[in-house]
């Protein structure tokens, strides 16, 4: 999870604990772990920036913190978990809590090369995870990653024949280390604002952060609970 | 460096050797070395993605080589080597080879919350390498990255403030890295295209590549050359 704000509801209610990372003394990310019931769990937050001491959101920290996860703790599942823009006019609410389908894509790394083209997109899959979002009431959607919090129309090119439902800036990076070690994949990605409505997206964003953080701490301590016992297979239909 | 045919020439000219790098069953990147009038030389190359075929260009691979670099090699100075695109209107040619200036920076990450803006930009150091450049008769420019080889308008709007010399996919991925370590940075461009002129900048660069990599190689043979005996402080002025 890239900030704090989107991981402290978790940390808290699931009691974490602060685990070290190695090289630590040089990087911002923290690492938590917890075992409960039979199930191993890390959490790691891409922390402050040293430079300029707001939270390292983007996807260069995201892929340090997912490949330093891959390397410390080998986890059997990564779980993106943060919040994201999502489109009114395809049914997004604020709130909403979306789970990965199918594929996570970039809107923002556009190599106009053969081969290169579909190398920017990446389309780095996900679990199947149909039966969980039916039997947990949540919403799927493709996925889409950016390092911008604003939207340029030829992001919006990129998105739209994707099929996008939700707008952010890490997932990509951490299904691209995921996918290249091949552990199963999933984000989960809370509602903070509708990219395509007349509001001011930054505005929107900071206000719903908070509510967006809470929902997003309900939904993974319910797919958690959902995940005891089962296998990944048992996620899909 | 990110691409083979950037890495070819130089590999070729001191005869690098593959050296194994840690989990690279599951990672492109290659990794050679060298011991040469006592200096040891480490370079990495971000190989060729395995879902695509293509050079891992861009700055989540660039992340990824760079922070294996620092695990394994604990370098002294870290160079990223690469071709690039200029400006003619300031007085890029294609051919010129740029050391980085003071800073590089991002212009494809656009996050308009207050400290948020300026931790996009990222404004990581480089090395003073003033004199070297004098010595050597090289350019010197502000490097800006972003994961796409074209360029909108809004990507020009943050390149123009922090007066561009040179646009390229990796630098400030990289510096990134150097920085949360403390290891002095340099990047070393070499331009393949203009991108204010009237041509079609993705054909520039493919016509260009390969002689903009053995001018990149002819840079640095004589970077490295120039770099005996010296330590960081003799680069400046």
């Amino acid at each position: 999870m890239a900030m704090r704000t989107e991981a402290q509801p978790l940390i808290e209610a699931l009691g974490f604990s602060p685990t070290p990372l190695e090289h630590g003394e040089h990087l911002p990310m923290q690492a938590y772990s917890l075992c409960r019931n039979g199930q191993s769990l890390f959490l790691i937050t891409h922390g402050k920036d040293p430079f300029y001491g707001v939270d390292s959101v983007g996807t260069q920290p995201a892929t340090i913190a997912a490949l330093l996860a891959v390397q410390q703790f080998a986890p059997e599942l990564i779980i993106n978990g943060g919040t994201a823009g999502s489109f009114g006019s395809k049914g997004g609410k604020i709130g909403d809590v979306f789970l990965s389908s199918e594929k996570v894509v970039y809107h923002d790394r556009r190599i106009m090369l053969p081969g290169f083209f579909e190398y920017g997109i990446g389309n780095y899959p996900c679990v199947n995870a149909q039966r969980m979002a039916k039997d947990l009431g949540f919403k799927q959607g493709v996925i889409s990653t950016g390092n911008s919090l604003d939207m340029v129309k030829k992001d919006l090119q990129f998105m739209l024949p994707n099929n996008t439902m939700c707008k952010e800036m890490e997932a990509a990076a951490v299904a691209y280390i995921a996918a290249l070690f091949k552990i199963p994949f999933l984000a989960v990605k809370s509602i903070t604002d509708l990219i395509d409505n007349d509001e001011d997206d930054e505005e929107e964003f900071v206000e719903n952060l908070a509510m967006a953080s809470r929902a997003l701490c309900d939904a993974m301590l319910r797919i958690l609970e959902y995940l005891k016992g089962k296998t990944i297979a048992d996620l899909g239909e």
